[in-house]
């Protein structure tokens, strides 16, 4: 096992367009993490759905065919790579997990090239377009935090990124990092009125998770046009203070570094401690669909 | 009663320097009243403690001679301007509960004069210079929703804008704007090195609030030096995109104000239903210090 440096670790995110088939996605990928590797990323993302095109856009049965086990064929040739390369992956895959069950799930390979275990993506969203809750049972495994060779990590995955709760329970189990495979972007008839809109919420709301969680946040999204979403790029990485270090191009694939301070995430939880002040008796009103007082 | 309309609701929120005394704050603050009112606003809040100076620099238990019921004399003079004015108005308060129980509290006024209720602010800061658990008594009333003349609102109070969890409890009881009151400023020893980042993160996470809960966010905060601490102003309010609509500056008085479209709200969350997919059976841990697994 490589020990966990006192020095800042540095990550990237691989933000790509679709390269036209399952083969074509993973030698590409494979490019991309020995370049970032190069650069000195020890810990590497994929976007969403990486090794696919993002199939999601209409209900088709026959898109069950693209999924895999997870551990699988594609983990097993990253788990190889992530040992050579010394580097922590983690990597965004389509699963099946049996008949007729099939989830969203990210896979985190450790820089020794053992498989630490996966995160099925807990919230689904079901819009024109974005078909998921066709193609993808709700996650079953909670918000887990995987101790790699080079920091605590979470995994979560697109439509989470909308929900604190899910950010506040990774760092709340020790993620100092929390990383989101993502697949967003503009519908035409949407881009005009909302796009700008759009844009700054979803980058609004993951810096706010980095603030309220003391922790560094890294998006990785798609990129480019596939049938009628533009994907809007822009992958990030935000401090904990919810300042972004760096940020994609909306328009073309990209590599997005930062060095992440694990140890300074100490400075900043004693500074602003936000979790000693937490009143966890009056939050029991989460757990709850709403809180309306419907009568009946 | 005044009845909801189904245009935008003009809000305003009124920052401002301590004006050396209790009285001089309040007729101060009354006259910034008159002016929202006259510039259309109909629901009106002020920053944190409005009628005092921050007092809690110092931990000085001579300061307990400042705090009063609520309601009790403030609230009756401004019960009779919001009725006078047909605004709703939301103070905060040093409130005096019972000799050795004292509270961080807003109250609301509708604007037909009555007194809604109050809120008691739920988390409590200590640091140097930010005094606080030394005087406040955490809140026992939990996170409320008021249905005003004007809009539903819920009212939290600065250091409680770091908890995704209290807003997130206002907005499932049907808050439609969250209202912060707030005292956050600069140590002279920090300013150089982190200034800029801490104002960032301030703004960052309660526009992030904004996005998650589909509601708006209205910041209002002290301004000028008092003591150790340069209040660095920057009220502001966020749509539910998360973008700024209005700013004010950081050094001076300032009311700031929004046309805030309530009914405007149903279709950004139709858009992005955030909340449809709320998944309550695993948030439990949200109610746990830390998910750390320490055995003993």
């Amino acid at each position: 096992m490589i020990e966990v440096s006192d020095s800042p670790i540095r990550i990237a995110l691989l933000q790509g367009c679709d390269q036209g088939s399952k083969e074509a996605n993973v030698a590409y990928t494979i490019a991309r993490i020995r370049e970032a590797a190069l650069g000195g990323a020890k810990i590497i993302c994929t976007q969403e759905l990486f090794n696919l095109s993002y199939f999601c856009t209409i209900q088709d049965s026959k898109n069950f065919d693209l999924a895999e086990p997870v551990p699988g064929p594609t983990t097993d040739r990253l788990a190889m790579l992530a040992k050579q390369l010394g580097v922590v992956l983690i990597a965004s895959l389509f699963e099946r997990r049996s008949s007729g069950v099939y989830h969203n799930t990210a896979a985190i390979l450790n820089a020794d090239g053992s498989y630490l275990g996966k995160y099925r993506k807990m919230h689904i969203p079901q819009d024109p377009g974005f078909e998921e809750k066709f193609y993808f049972t709700p996650g079953d495994l909670g918000y887990k935090v995987w101790d790699t060779s080079f920091g605590k990590i979470g995994v979560l995955i697109c439509w989470d990124q909308w929900y604190p709760e899910a950010a506040r329970l990774a760092a709340l189990g020790g993620a100092e990092i929390l990383f989101y495979p993502s697949a967003i972007g503009w519908l035409k008839n949407e881009k005009g009125d909302l796009g700008i809109a759009q844009h700054n919420a979803w980058e609004s709301i993951q810096c706010g998770h980095a603030v309220a969680n003391g922790c560094y946040v890294a998006a990785v999204n798609r990129v480019g046009v596939e049938s009628e979403i533009e994907f809007w790029g822009q992958s990030f990485i935000a401090n904990s203070y919810g300042q972004v270090m760096d940020r994609a191009p909306a328009d073309t694939d990209a590599i997005v570094y930062a060095d992440c301070d694990l140890i300074g995430l100490e400075e900043t939880r004693r500074d602003w401690p936000f979790f000693r002040d937490r009143r966890v008796a009056s939050y029991s009103g989460i757990t709850k669909l709403m809180l309306d007082q419907e009568k009946g």
